[in-house]
């Protein structure tokens, strides 16, 4: 017997209540009573996004709605600036190159902290720039990146959206778009929204549609426009992911329940106990600013970060994710996001510490589930 | 209570296991155990599609793959041959035009049967053309076109593309690309496939392939080459939906364990059954040739199509389709692909006896199911 604990930043866990949802028998998309699942589902996505505007929903993984914010908003020989440092900051820019905008990226060293001068700077050397790129958190370095300031920096730029891919910020921490200037954010629904991958979010500013309107790249299945125009008659463009949407309804009622900041105060205590943990049996955070959604651990001295990955998912049943790239073997990955609690914060500090015993690794074996239950006593 | 009965021509009816199957606790796509299944359905998308290349598989409805057989082959200024005969066709032309193809349309009236010599002529007027785009079925109007007949035209033609939507055709009738010569075949997971939407497929042709090497439209989150390097790997370009593709590998399993013969044969006769036993009451078929997928029915003279549909639905419990764009009102539409049985036919056309009662149209009441009961005894 094996129990499968499943804390990879994405997908992540399922209440068993959405599962049983997106379990129930296929409806049609176009009657009422789907219309009416589509009605609640928006104003969910608004509260949860903090707009007023509506957020559209595609049936695609986060990737396609990051491709709808380069191509509904740019023309082709636009400027924007990417922030790179990450993954998923590299695949901005590359969003950017297939569609002939020229990407101004600002190359952070991965891990490292942004400090929101260098988007100053950055525009104040491209002021014709016509986006700002950005990660809430980026998943494949365990960062949070300063949303709140850099927005309000590009707000300055009448002519200059800020884009946020929020994929793993969306339900971890506080996005408010419309307090804080946020004109694209995007989610994914494998996230904190606690459903399987297939759709993906994006929230949509009047400032972007203002821009929207002489956007000159051709796009057709990721319209806004046209997605805008159906959602507010509680349609979608295309046949919608019917059995995810249903499931989503579920869960923006239970972050509802919980409440938006407790919702938060969560994962940033759950992130935190994962840090305390770790560090108490000597390891290093890999991240200079870590984030609440996942946690980037650095393999010690001598130790295959594949090796403690593998070694936990195979033997003591923990998925997390190893590093990406020139990262893979150097770190490991838990992700704190979405339908998780302490005790699965408890789980993945016990199997870290099966698993480093197991690998050779010396420590004071116990130390890190002690110093993550202290730290979560009062969560 | 009042029981309901999903007939539409998609989403279809999903089988009690596969519910069961895409209700199980998530799994990581970025392990052995998801690959195994991402193994099993490229084997089964194989089979189904008759091809021994590989079958892609994207997080989107059906229309996303359609834009990637455009966007993928094509470059701008290129010339289309689109068969425009329905909602679908309309949507190739579309899809061209987003992206700066020219299609060079055949518009054949809306239910009417297409002669193959059409497209033998515009190919004639066009040897330049790159590609072909029709339906196997047009699911706005019921109608079959001759797919085997377009393909062995096409064939003469080395730099021309024949490219199907098979989205309500795959898996109801026979289209083996590789005997065949079909290029690109597209399908979708709401179909016949028995699961519910935000899966699209695409089988592609070494033919099709050599043309991708020169296309010039950009493109990302559809990216064709990027999405068969992963697929070779079991892997997936971006993140897919890891539930959808767990629950593909049953359905497959399904529809294996039938026969593909036996799939066809089914279909063909409940669509049969169908029509036997509406005609029984005195009703018209819209198609001049019509599909096993779906079924067209005009409304009775004096008798609103949209008030047949709805009234269905609401008060019977049968969820049918109506008429699209012109056809509103004029058409109501019964699907018998995917998961439906002769008791579903024998179910629908009760429920249409008892609609068509209520709204006053005259007919002998029960003769529509008899029809149908002597049709399907052989099934």
């Amino acid at each position: 017997m094996q129990k499968r604990y499943l804390l990879a930043p994405g997908p992540t866990q399922i209440p068993p209540e959405v599962l049983l949802k997106m379990a129930e028998p296929m409806i049609h998309h176009r009657n009422p009573v789907f219309e009416t699942v589509v009605e609640k589902v928006r104003t969910g996505l608004k509260f949860l996004f903090g707009t007023r505007n509506e957020v559209l929903i595609f049936a695609s993984s986060g990737t396609g709605a990051m491709e709808g914010a380069v191509t509904n908003m740019l023309s082709p020989g636009d400027k924007a600036i990417v922030v790179r440092s990450g993954k998923f900051g590299e695949r901005w820019a590359e969003i950017c190159g297939a569609y002939g905008v020229v990407s101004i990226n600002i190359d952070l060293p991965w891990g490292d902290k942004l400090d929101p001068s260098a988007i100053a700077e950055a525009l104040e050397a491209n002021p014709d720039a016509k986006a700002v790129y950005t990660q809430a958190t980026e998943t494949s370095t365990g960062t949070i990146f300063p949303t709140r300031e850099i927005a309000q920096i590009v707000r300055n730029y009448p002519g200059t959206l800020m884009v946020v891919d929020g994929i793993t910020g969306v339900g971890v921490l506080p996005l408010p778009m419309d307090e804080w200037g946020i004109d694209i954010l995007i989610g994914g629904s494998q996230k904190a929204l606690m459903l399987p991958p297939g759709l993906a979010f994006a929230g949509v500013s009047d400032k972007a549609w203002e821009m929207n309107k002489s956007s000159k790249i051709p796009k057709f299945y990721f319209n806004w426009a046209k997605e805008r125009e159906n959602l507010k008659k509680n349609q979608t463009n295309f046949t919608p992911a019917i059995s995810l949407i249903t499931g989503l309804r579920e869960s923006l009622r239970i972050l509802k329940e919980e409440g938006l900041e407790n919702v938060y105060r969560r994962s940033d205590m759950l992130a935190r106990a994962t840090r305390e943990g770790v560090v108490a049996i000597g390891l290093e955070i890999f991240s200079k600013n870590p984030s609440p959604a996942v946690t980037a651990i650095c393999a010690p001295e001598g130790i295959d970060g594949q090796a403690i990955y593998k070694t936990l998912w195979k033997k003591y049943g923990v998925t997390g994710a190893g590093g990406q790239d020139f990262l893979k073997g150097r770190i490991f990955r838990l992700a704190t996001l979405g339908y998780a609690d302490k005790y699965d914060v408890i789980t993945a500090v016990a199997a870290i510490e099966f698993t480093l015993n197991d690998l050779g690794y010396s420590f004071p074996l116990g130390a890190g589930v002690a110093a993550a239950v202290n730290c979560l006593k009062d969560l």
